[in-house]
Order: structure tokens, then sequence, then C-alpha cells
């Protein structure tokens, strides 16, 4: 049952270096003109099983290039993971990809451990040049800062545009025996990822044999930083990496992968959504559900369109329950849709069913979408399949931010 | 000579009722609640050839399925076009159809013409009911208002959000003998075609053979209002429909052909870009024009990826050269993408080429973009096919439009 507990609620406090065996920092490496921290440095005592998901972007950046590389070369062991903010070092040539390869040399020198044994990362302004020279008086810094109590700087040390950094961490148990998972994210534009558009980092001190390992990001990964859209736009550089250093003792095997899985997909849910509800611009949480699909595609299909269309987010900003423009992505988001049995419900408020508008219910639902956290729900009426997306609605402060990102 | 100027330019003054033969009147039947104008009538002395295209979402509203059943049972043939603005009369089941019907048959008896040979379309919100007593009204003060010269305010009764109204007409000769073709449409959110967005009504003295009608109108929607996009929505109602009553004498077939498209083209692309301009929110024109595409279809879906996405949007409105985020989006794009061979040009600067960026030219780039008419160009690096495409900004302005519509 605890499992369970742990797939339904994460509310453990805790972060990245939470699990045993992990240390963090972050710290201001003065890459950020504002001097935040803009270095964040994660490491496992011991060598870790590492599996990572990159962005689908033809644009790669540099660091995932990198990264790539060393998860290939080191046959997916990772002892640390090297973080900035503030430049993406993407765009940037054959130089970025040097600046990317000396982040990882710095930092392995200094935890004594092969090159490819550490990852890399990096977030901000794309085609900017990563300074080498700031990496190489940080990652000393960073690596001095290293502390299990340190999770919540480097949380912060990642973050651009976010509001607020994204920690989480829960315990499972294994044949009696607890193990921990910490992660941490960060956002917050650039965000519909199918693996492209944020980066995330957890950590396990559960043994998780390489197959495994991988099996479970993914899943996890699916229905959970897959399935949230601030803007639709996927980014150069994002990944999500998760490290399994088996401090804890824990042998994760398939007696006991689904424990695992719904941990993980507890911690990685935790941070998606706190990705959405920082997104840029965002007042609420919308979670978006599609059901009546003629397929598990069909389904994801149209509540990626209903969670990307501007006409429905500006609407759930306005707190304006115009079911007609949810009707109408449906209708164009290319699937199987039959209006004569399709349906609109916002909260647990049916506003159109059976080709039939309920607006006497209207003002009801207008009340509802002045909370935070709201439910849309849009029946395709072609079928049984169904599909949950998370995404916020769109401000003026989204322009503001996004007009002005650079200037 | 007189046929490729229309191809490229289309300045002459006039509207939907400039060609010989047509009347067309707007009138106020009290269906917007602000009692401005909100129907339009549009009639041909003679039977006209029409053809029309339209919307590809699957929650089609009651005129489009009206005016379809229409074409077919009159083969093709129209005496009047009637429209109302204020209510799209989308998702109102039976008794918006029966609505839609009854809008037909009361101009068809004040025309003195078979019902079938009356088209109806509607634009507004969605889901509500088109009050019949309106239209049964106001269809005969329509009537009577009918002339050669109120075309502009027939323009004006289809607007919504429209900040002003959208014009075109120009003059095609075939033979030595001269002959007309004249538009109007409305915007202006739900824009991204695939015929789906907008309302558009072209009219021409010329006879045009029906197989010829329906192909040169095909064509020109294809590149003018298949290649805009406001929002990327795609909306229940919308249609372009081109009626043809030969009132000049003049004949159009193979040879004349391209003469005939070329025209048509001019009016569409006024009125295609007329509707950019006034997107919601709207302060700049963008065309993108994609190179480089491996094939046509790549090359489009490029420049759509980038005409839609909210952080090129934010990035113009900004007047910000963020060439990066136009990588990003390519490279997103779902299509074949050389990075290393991909290019970004802003008017006529080049800011990355060849996989380098050249930053030393962003504050010119910064100056061009404070213009209002804006070009931006993305090289793929992947073959050499293009497609050209046109968007507005995204302001805060778009936002408060949609949130507070129905408010």
């Amino acid at each position: 049952m605890e499992n369970q507990q742990a797939g339904i609620a994460s509310t453990a406090q805790g972060g990245v270096a939470s699990p045993r065996g992990f240390r963090a920092a972050g710290v201001s490496a003065g890459i950020k003109a504002n001097k935040g921290l803009d270095l964040a440095l994660l490491v496992s005592d011991v060598p870790a099983r590492a599996a990572a998901v990159f962005t689908t972007n033809l644009a790669i950046a540099a660091p995932v290039v990198v990264s790539r590389e060393h998860l290939a070369r080191s046959g997916g062991t990772a002892r640390a993971v090297i973080v900035n903010s503030g430049c993406a070092n993407a765009c940037t040539g054959d130089e970025g990809l040097q600046v990317a390869r000396d982040m990882a040399a710095e930092t392995a020198a200094l935890v004594g451990c092969p090159t490819e044994q550490v990852l890399v990362a990096s977030t901000g302004v794309i085609g900017v040049s990563l300074p080498i020279d700031k990496i190489r008086c940080g990652v000393p810094a960073a690596f001095r800062a290293l502390g299990a109590d340190q999770g919540p700087q480097a949380a912060r040390a990642i973050m651009t545009t976010d509001p607020f950094p994204k920690e989480s961490a829960t315990q499972i148990s294994i044949g009696g025996r607890p193990a921990s998972i910490g992660g941490m994210a960060k956002g917050s534009g650039m965000i519909e990822p199918m693996m492209a558009t944020m980066l995330g980092f957890v950590t396990t001190d559960a043994a998780v044999p390489p197959p495994l390992l991988d099996r479970a990001l993914r899943e996890a990964v699916n229905d959970t930083f897959n399935a949230i859209t601030v803007d639709g736009e996927c980014s150069t550089n994002d990944c999500v990496m998760l490290l399994a250093n088996g401090a804890s003792g824990v042998e994760v095997d398939e007696s006991s992968y689904r424990e695992f899985v719904g941990g993980l997909t507890a911690v990685c849910r935790e941070l998606a959504l706190g990705i959405v509800r920082g997104g840029e611009g965002a007042t609420k949480l919308v979670t978006v559900i599609v059901t009546g699909g003629a397929t598990s595609a069909d389904a994801r299909k149209a509540a990626k369109a209903i969670a990307n269309s501007p006409l429905v987010k500006t609407a759930i900003h306005g707190g304006d329950p115009n079911w007609g423009r949810l009707i109408a992505v449906a209708g164009r988001a290319g699937v199987a849709f039959e209006l004569s049995r399709a349906a609109v419900t916002i909260g647990s408020i049916v506003l159109f069913r059976n080709g039939r508008p309920y607006d006497e219910a209207a003002p009801q639902a207008a009340e509802y979408l002045k909370g935070k956290d709201l439910t849309v729900s849009v029946d395709l009426g072609a079928g049984r399949a169904s599909s949950t997306v998370w995404t916020c609605d769109l401000s003026a402060e989204y322009v503001r931010i996004n007009a002005d990102y650079r200037t």
C-alpha cells in the first residue's frame, strides 16, 4: 500500500539531494547579469546508474550532444551533473561544444571520475556563448559548496524565468525496506516537452539495473513531463536525467518495478505540475481531460490541441466558460470527433452534451473558473480512449515576459 | 501584361459589389448587442456560377451544412448570399439548422429564386441560438437596401472583432475585354484557415465554367487565405465563396485561366493580408519565408510553426531580434532540418548562418523590427523548397480581447 500512496501523493519535503549518497550545490558564477544563482552541481558519492531523455528538437544544444555522448561512452554510469542557467549554449557551433566538454572535464577533475561520468545541461538564451572562464571559477566554488542539505540552492540555480523553484521527494518501500526518490526541475517558457522544453533531475538511492531504469524513466516521463504544456514550444536543450546510486541497499527488479515507477511518477508529476503552475504569466493550473477518443493517440492529440489553444487559454484566463472554443478546438484537432455525441464539462458542470448547450449553467461555471486549480473535460464522442494533460492560462504577463526577455 | 499587373498589385477601389450585375447591402438586424451592422446580403441579378471552400473543422456550423447542401442541389448555382455576424449559429443542433434554412428561405422569397440558390454564412459566438425573428425582420431591410454602391456596408456588416473592413477589387483583361473581380472578408480571431477561420466573399462578372471556377478558387485560396494565421485556430463556420455571373460578357476558358487566377489571387491576397493586419491585437504584419525545405510540405509546415509560435510572435511584438527562437521552432517543427546549414534573416539582415551567430547585426535588426511590415526568413538547410505565410505579432491586447470576449 505504501507504494500506492507514493503514487498518489508526494508531499514529502526534500529534493534532488534527499536520497542517500547524493550531494548538491547552487552557486553564482556570474553568468546571469543579475548575479543570481546560476550554477548547480549534483554529485553521487559512488558511480550511479544513469538514464536520460532528451529534447526532440533537431536544433540540439551543445550540452545535450555532450551528455548523450557521455552516457553512451560510460555505459549509462554517472557520478555528477553540472548545470548552468542564464545561457543555453545552443546554436553556438564548435566553440559551444568545446565549452560543454570543458564544463564536464572541470567537474570530473574535482570529483575524481572519468569525464564521461559527468552529464552537462544548460538553460537560458539561445545563441549566446557560454563564458568558459566563469565556468572555470564557478565549478570549484560549487564543488566546495556541496552538501546533502543544498538541494534547495541547486533547485534555485537552474531557474531562468521560473517564479519559484521546483523540488519533490518521496519514499518507496520495497520488501519492507525504504528507499528515496528526489528531484528538481525548471521551466518555464518553451514548455511542451516530448522531452524538449525543460530540465529535470531525479535521484534515487535504490539500485536499479539499466534496462529497468530506462524503462521506468520513459514511463514516468510520458505521463508527467510529456503531458504538460505552457506554450506549445519545444526547446533545444532540455532533458530529464535520472541517477540511481543504490546507497539505500534496496534493489529494484521486475517484481518491485511497479513500486519504483509509482514513486518515480509521483515525483515527476509534482515537478511537472510545478512547471505549469510556474509557467510564464500563469495564474491558473488547468487539467485537460479528453475522453471518448477513438484511440489513445487521438485523445492525447486533442488534449494537447486544447491545452495549447490561445483562445481556450485566454478564455480560462478571463474566467469565461466559453465551451464553444473547446468544441472548436476538438473539431480541428485532426482526430475522430462526433459533434452529436460530444460533451464539454467545466469542473463538474456540463455545458454541452449530445449536441445541446446548457447555457443556464454558465454562471455556475464562471464562478468555478475563478479558482486557481481547474479541470476542463471534453468528450470527443468517438470512442473510449482518454488522456490527461496539464496547462496554464495565457495572460498579458506572458506577452510582457516574452516581448522583453532579452531587452 | 495586364493580367500580370493584376497578379502583383490590386489597388483598385471597390469590393464585393464592384463587378457588374452584383448588388450588396449591410444593415442592423439587432443580433449584435451594440446595434451595429450585422446582416449582409449579396445578390446577383442573374443566377451566378458558384464555388466555395469550407472549414475543415469537424464541428461544422449549421450555415456551412446548409450552404454545402444548397451548392450540391443547385449544381453550383447561386443568386444570393445572406450573412450575419454576432452569432456563429454553431453547436446549435437541429434548431440551428432550421434557422439557417429559414434564413435562406426568407432571402429566396424576396430575391425570387429557389431556396437552394441562396448561400448562408454566420460568424460570432459559438453555441448561442440565432434569433430567427431578428433575421425575419432584417432580411427584408437588407433587401430594400441593396445597391451597387453598398459593398462597404456589407463589408462592415460581416465584422466581429475586426478593427476595419476588408475589401478588394481588381480588373482583368481577357482578349482585350475587361472584367472585374471584387471581394470582402472578415477575421479576426480563430485564424488559421485551411478554410476554417474567416469569411470571404468574392464576385466576378466574368463567365467561368464550373470546373475552372472551382479550380481557380482552390488555387487562389491555397496561396492566400490558407497561407495566413493569426492564432493557429480554425473555426467551425468559415468559408470563401466565389460567384461568377458573366455580366461582363467575358468568358474564361483554359487559354485565359491564368489571367483569371492572377486577378483572383490578387483580390484574395489583399483580403487575406487585411485579415492578418486586422488580427486580434495585431500591431505588425509579418511575412514568414521558409527556404531550404526538403519538400514544399516541409517548408509550409515549418513556416506555419514559426508563424504560430507564441515565442516568435511575442519577440516580434517586442522588437527583439531573437533569432534563436526561430531556429528552435524550425528544429521542432517535425520537418527535415540541418542546423549547420540553416540560416535566419530578419529583413535583409543575416543573424545566423552556417552554424554561426552574427550578433553584431542585432542592433540593426532591432531597428528594422520597429517597422509595421516585416519579413523574417528561415533556411532549413535541407533542400530547395520554399513557402510563404503571413502572420501578426502577439500582443497583450490579444489576451485582453479574448479573455473578455463574452463578458
